[in-house]
């Protein structure tokens, strides 16, 4: 297995980064969809490089096309296959990488996978341009889940050691979360944002970059939603989660820092309120055993600093002889920026796998 | 999906904690393959409870019977199903949960899913016990990788704020691993043992509890193994991990302390070393784009603390009445000294599946 | 993958003909539901060996005993694993097998793929006992088809040469069907009934077998069901047919006959009769483009005669030797009067899975 | 589960007869294989409409753009997608279509199934233009097969009631069945050839269609290969030719005629020649408990008559009101002619997944 993902749905992602295009066949939505256009591109824009100078200056048009599955403006319920062609790759920028291996990247491992023949240029299938596709196919799911009331949302929890304020996990922050949408860096302090945007400039300044962390709020979720063991919400989303490029930790609910609590101060209390049972606090994410609680569900993704940097590094080539680094080509100072919309795509394609 | 695992290897888990027994199915292992009984029972012990005061009370054998794929002193190539027969059960103990929902148990998500027919004692399916048959496959894992060259060791990092020294990701800590085995608490520090030990004790005595983190570690793996997105290394251990009853975080490698570094801290340098391609740090955990790289994978796994405690609880029941808990039965102040056995089984059988 | 059938529902067969036990594990069962257990037993006996002289004399009592996943009368909704002790067996027969290839047996392919370390004992894992499990699931299956108003009907089409006689594939048979469900040979036709008697008798006295076919119909299921390509109820249900030992062929609807016809004699031609679309032929089985249109689907599976026969035959054993061969032990002349309720048990798995 | 197969080999098929494309993504290729796309091109060409008065005459260029997965000459190891552009679509031939149902067509089940929004326009998704994409990934099954010494070969076995002459099963026929791969029909007997040719002739004068069955040949496989059952060679290759619009029946080996057979003539006797194990016989069509025995194997597939006709036929419309329907556009009157490719592609694709 590899760029496949089988559960409900079932998706399959293909293309390299500087080839004819990247794409995903989409098996399993119901017929009979009309799609939002618009809130797809927005969507899309938010995931978008060459938006900001705070990100890549990688200008893709992220305009896709749709082969199949869609006919006389409804989903057909057969597969829907989505492309995103390639304009703006200047290859050339890579053609170093086919025996030189940057640090941190996929070069060494995918070529010792793919015993070299793997598509070098610019990450080729490990690209994150790969996650396009994603981000088309969560805003899908996002526009389903909607009708049965679940919401999807996202913020930037921090940026290296810059945090957001705490948000409580009970209390459903949609509107917050809504109104933060426009924002550069989806921070809802703006004190932290401004001392985010200024880490990052300085980051691009001197050609280093920077990690940071993104937090999920899923609201609307009804009570009784996954299974134990294999097949959990958390397995479920933690599995898509691992499959973003970058990131190297999840969490659920209170995560790593439930690990320090007692259990007096860890349980959630259930109580009662106008016939729906709730806990008053929600250290469990609104999981309990793998199954939704009807709780709001959070989660948190610690995603590493872009490993494409201006400084120049040592490395080895494929001969095993030591090199100096100096990268070329346009990368996001802070890929974090441009995460959050697809953790929320993630999440949501997660959840609506589970409610089909 | 809920309670089998499907790739290379699959599982097929059964049992609830106060029925007949809890077993598991595995299907895929291979021919020809004489078990180390010893060392499965080394394993499961690790794993029982009532071993010392540390511990629940409840003192289950963990003998095992093998219903089929073994035969005449080796495996046979076709489905090993292995039960744990359930002696010592107080099922009575349990009857109040047939309608009173604990907190941060699931006994109210299992309620709402299965509407009200799940097996309530004990945590039924639920139940820490299924991870028993996890343990027996584990054993194996770890008896197919050895033959490999590849180990998978692991240590407690933390009990509630207590945390054991660091580790370098770098070094081969196989050994020391290996000497600790023998404590109660898996921890390299002498002094952060006894911390842990006292407060263990504490909880217990003020009828508490309290979470940790484990680590672990594999050594000995090859480069280019994994894949990338849906099926990487994270992926593919993340959700195995996330099954684990109690887990509410996972991290690889630096994890969520690497969204706080720069690009210029965290990318992991290459250099060769007798004719192997190394990093100076691993920050990354050993994983690049899903992939192997050849360095010492290591992860850590946040447990909450034991969600049964005997301190009165409120709680409501399943007609939405506010009630009061005071559980009774056996249960451990602290399942962390127990789950460190379980995650390296899970890892040995996630990693085992990549090499088959 | 080998013995783990995983859609919807899932499946997971272990065990060994001469082994402790023959089981499955069945996973997605609904929570709620209450077994009629008279009818699994009735099930059951169809399938048992030694209910008549025409069978094998081995005399399993084929009780069952369900380990998991049923409590309180209903089903949890998690795995439901049982088990078929084995009692009556006679391993000293089959002691020779260890090294000698049964023709046209699962002896020699069994050797080589898992080297010798197979159970050869009675065929072991490829013994035709595993499908008491099976038809314990279909038992199951049928319970949970008929509430929604589908019932799986078959009979013996033919045993060798001998035909039943034909019955239409647009009327409803249910009656019919059911009325021969007592008799030890499922023909409809009386004297076909008595030449098959004869047919079988001759050919134990002989020390021979003979081969049949089995005709399975699908009444009350709905239009609509299924899916083009990979997953069509041909592809399903044909899979899952192969499954069972012995069969060599699967037909649906007018089947091979259908490649002698011409399309305008072939086609079913639509029409509408009280609200309801109907076909006034019904070649193609209830089945157009892999899903179901509504009129009844039906299907012929062919089984080979039984391989264990008990003339002398030449062989080979593993070391290339010429041999003779002169069988011990228990075996049915005619497998296939006990293959019917198998049949009917697949392919009630098979469409339940498509129905959940 | 609709149109994705998910084994070792992965495939996602999308794509509609009069859309933008049909298109497959083969996800598990090995990396580093260069393709012989002049194979490639001869396979598709055999199952090119419009390449003779005998079939259909819509003249598709059936030209292929490899969209990923192959660079610098290479697979790179990572999802290869391939598409067929649609060029020559008449959709208004199919504007009638929308609301009428041509009988044994998947009209009507997929109104239903999809509630009405599928493309109806030829077919759509449930087109035989989607066994491009499956022809495609044959012919590279088929190159990967022929490193390892394996070569899927066919014949049509006959058309409506002409048969060509038995091939016995236990003889390699590869020359034999290379040298016919130039016939228009891929028969055998010279004389059966000119009878078909007139038959098909005759069908199409009169508007009417025929069917036929399609004889395939495993060469070169080596024993061990397979499993018992959900996924013996006969599930899995049984699974995926039922996949193929049109198919109506399977049979391995002696297949429906060996119900009719006593054991002693239907099983095969093992003997050594070479130090290596044969049958006599090969009635088993090399299979033995759903594993290779290492003799060839071999299957027939019937195929029923093309559907589209062009006499007038009675039929309904989605209102349920009678109507008469002559339909127009460009059909084979015998569809048989161009599916030996597609058998033989399915079967190598099949057998490929198991070599992996």
């Amino acid at each position: 297995m590899s760029s496949i993902w089988s559960s409900n749905i079932k998706l399959s992602l293909f293309g390299e980064s500087h080839g004819t295009c990247v794409g995903v066949t989409i098996d399993g939505l119901p017929p009979g969809v009309v799609f939002n256009f618009a809130e797809i591109q927005t969507e899309l824009n938010r995931r978008k490089p060459g938006n900001t100078c705070l990100t890549t200056q990688r200008s893709e048009s992220d305009e896709f096309e749709i082969l199949s599955g869609y006919f006389n403006d409804y989903t057909t319920g057969t597969p829907l296959t989505v492309i995103f062609k390639n304009h703006d790759t200047k290859s050339k920028d890579y053609s170093r990488l086919k025996e030189e291996f940057r640090p941190s990247h996929a070069d060494f491992t995918g070529y010792v996978k793919y015993q070299g023949f793997h598509d070098f240029r610019g990450g080729g299938h490990f690209s994150a341009r790969v996650t396009a596709p994603l981000v088309f196919t969560g805003a899908i799911a996002k526009q389903l889940l909607k009708i049965k009331g679940i919401e999807v949302c996202s913020r930037i929890k921090s940026i290296a050691d810059i945090s957001d304020i705490a948000l409580s996990y009970t209390e459903d922050h949609r509107e917050l979360l809504r109104n933060i949408q426009s924002k550069i860096i989806l921070m809802v302090d703006g004190m932290s944002e401004e001392l985010a945007k200024l880490k990052i400039e300085e980051m691009r300044n001197s050609g280093d970059s920077v990690g940071g962390k993104v937090e999920c709020f899923i609201y609307g979720m009804p009570a009784g939603i996954g299974n134990p063991f294999f097949n959990s919400i958390e397995s479920q989303l933690g599995s898509l989660l691992f499959s973003i490029p970058g990131v190297k930790g999840v969490e659920f609910g209170k995560g790593f820092e439930i690990s320090k609590l007692r259990g007096t101060a860890a349980n959630d209390i259930f109580y009662s309120e106008k016939d729906e049972i709730k806990t008053r606090t929600n250290h469990s994410g609104g999981i309990q055993g793998g199954i939704s609680n009807g709780m709001p569900i959070n989660l948190v993704v610690a995603f590493k600093p872009t490993a494409s940097i201006f400084t120049e590094q040592e490395s080895v080539n494929c001969h095993g002889e030591k090199i100096k680094l100096q990268l070329q080509g346009r990368h996001d100072p802070c890929i974090v920026l441009r995460a959050a919309v697809i953790v929320e795509a993630i999440c949501a394609i997660g959840i609506l796998d589970f409610m089909l």
